[in-house]
């Protein structure tokens, strides 16, 4: 939950008034997302959302972000779309930073998604991902297996203050993902953080995937895997065989998914698991006095890390 | 900027399934107020306010605070209006705590207002004031002059690690206070806290005032007194005549302000900086970690109290 930026309030009537989109009827500082400030801007017209983009996203990278939410919901992707200002810009400054207004999208997130749930969300993302391979634009994965290192190397003096032994697991797991991750599979665009947050639902009918600001160029099974990880654990850690099944199946439905790529899912896992390790813990331990955002636990992470790696093979998620 | 309790999907479906609003179209928290937990509400009918009462607000206060929204905005002042459940009642429970659906204001508000927000403001302010006269419940101001002795006796001995010589600066104020303040001035409801983000705009048009949950029964002067201060200093700190002029201009075109009100301007003035100096200065001393709010400068007020302790009368704000 976070607004860093604030706006003055004729900064902002002059910067809508570069859109075709009415005047400022109202805009309220949203307490969700950890990386920009967001804010509903309701016009005269309609409402929208409208975000700074503040120091943690690299602005070098807004163009592919911007152009991936035009081209997915241009071939019909429930996903926000960039509106332009008059000069056909989207990517504009507000407030001394690059600010951008996107498309409002119905709809609330579950906090404890059921199965049917996940089952729309695996049919969502098989479509995204479809809908992703002819987007012209490339950006690397660095929260992907050549980005844990930096992370290792900055936490790992420290790791063992939030569990004792830490830092030795971390590294051999990584050592052991090192042998094992692979570079053959289907890629293409990949969200890389689509958490339940991330996944509006109107009534039972999934009504938009949000915040794409992670989005890369990466194996499509491993959207899959970060997947596997947000939505089919329960509330004490333990595995939703269930849910896992009804993501992947439906998945499966929109997007034939290769022999090699279901094999490695517990791989892949067990790295989402550790990617997402790996920066929690690196925020846990670098908590900014006055940060008006409350660290997650990377404990979680760690929990779903060693399931993947007790799993004998990917029919542990259900799989035939 | 809150929120502070985070609301179940299916929990707000059932919330919300008790009024006549429609179903549940959005909700997200909104980055503002620091007392309570505020969401903009978008149902199939409309946008509203839906507002988790956090415990710095007396449940018993609610009934008050709901009732006078009702009250004023029945009488056509532009501030929210609580809205009924099917079963006639405003005040309900979520989350395990108090809530309430509000009507939803359009407007911003302005950071830096100018003379004719001022003056808007002040037309604005004696209308509730008239308006308020006759709502029928009473609410003791707990943060006049009877509240700050505890506020005193919790601040005091850390205040001059915020300044040097603060506790007895603070004492000698209170003191003086003590001998000046007057309880014969005309009373009514307050809004008691009347600062720029509480008072919407659209375009140069004033569109509503928002956050009653300081309002209580007091002299009206001293609302006159908070907005004074809130509204009529600049970034610097220095006192804009203009804006005072303007303010109580506007005001008392709507309300005649007796003699003895504006005489004792000043000593209210000083009332009212003494009373913000304090809430902010035991903010100031109990951060709590990790809290989301970031506490306001206390010397901000103590500057302004220093001012009205200098003036020689009324004249100081613009008064023939």
């Amino acid at each position: 939950m976070a607004v860093y930026t604030d706006v003055e309030d004729e900064e902002l009537d002059g910067f809508v008034a570069e859109y075709d989109i009415g005047g400022v009827v109202a805009c309220k500082g949203i307490a969700e997302g950890v990386e920009n400030s967001n804010f509903l801007l309701q016009t005269e017209t309609d409402s929208f959302i409208l975000t700074i983009y503040e120091k943690r996203v690299n602005p070098a990278d807004l163009p592919f972000f911007l152009n991936l939410m035009e081209h997915l919901s241009g071939k019909g992707i429930l996903c926000p779309t960039p509106i332009k200002g008059r000069d056909g810009e989207a990517l504009r400054r507000l407030a001394g930073k690059p600010a951008a207004v996107i498309s409002f999208l119905k709809g609330v997130w579950h906090r404890h998604p059921r199965p049917e749930h996940c089952a729309a969300l695996g049919q969502a993302l098989a479509q995204m991902h479809l809908a992703g391979l002819d987007f012209p634009m490339q950006r690397r994965n660095d929260l992907s297996i050549a980005g844990w290192q930096p992370l290792i190397d900055a936490t790992t003096a420290r790791a063992d203050e939030v569990s004792p032994g830490l830092a030795e697991e971390i590294d051999t797991q990584y050592r052991s993902l090192m042998n094992d991750w692979p570079d053959d599979l289907p890629s293409g665009v990949i969200h890389a953080d689509l958490f339940p947050d991330n996944v509006f639902f109107l009534g039972e009918t999934l009504s938009g995937l949000i915040d794409f600001y992670f989005a890369c160029t990466d194996a499509l099974a491993y959207d899959l895997a970060i997947c596997l990880n947000a939505w089919c654990f329960e509330r004490e850690h333990e595995f939703n065989i269930t849910k896992a099944r009804r993501l992947l199946q439906a998945y499966r439905t929109v997007r034939a998914v290769a022999p090699r790529e279901l094999e490695l899912l517990p791989v892949l896992a067990r790295g989402a698991a550790l990617r997402f390790l790996l920066t929690r813990l690196y925020d846990w331990l670098n908590q900014v006095e006055g940060a008006l955002v409350r660290p997650k636990d990377p404990l979680e992470y760690l929990r779903k890390l060693r399931f993947h790696s007790r799993v004998s093979g990917p029919g542990a998620y259900g799989l035939d």
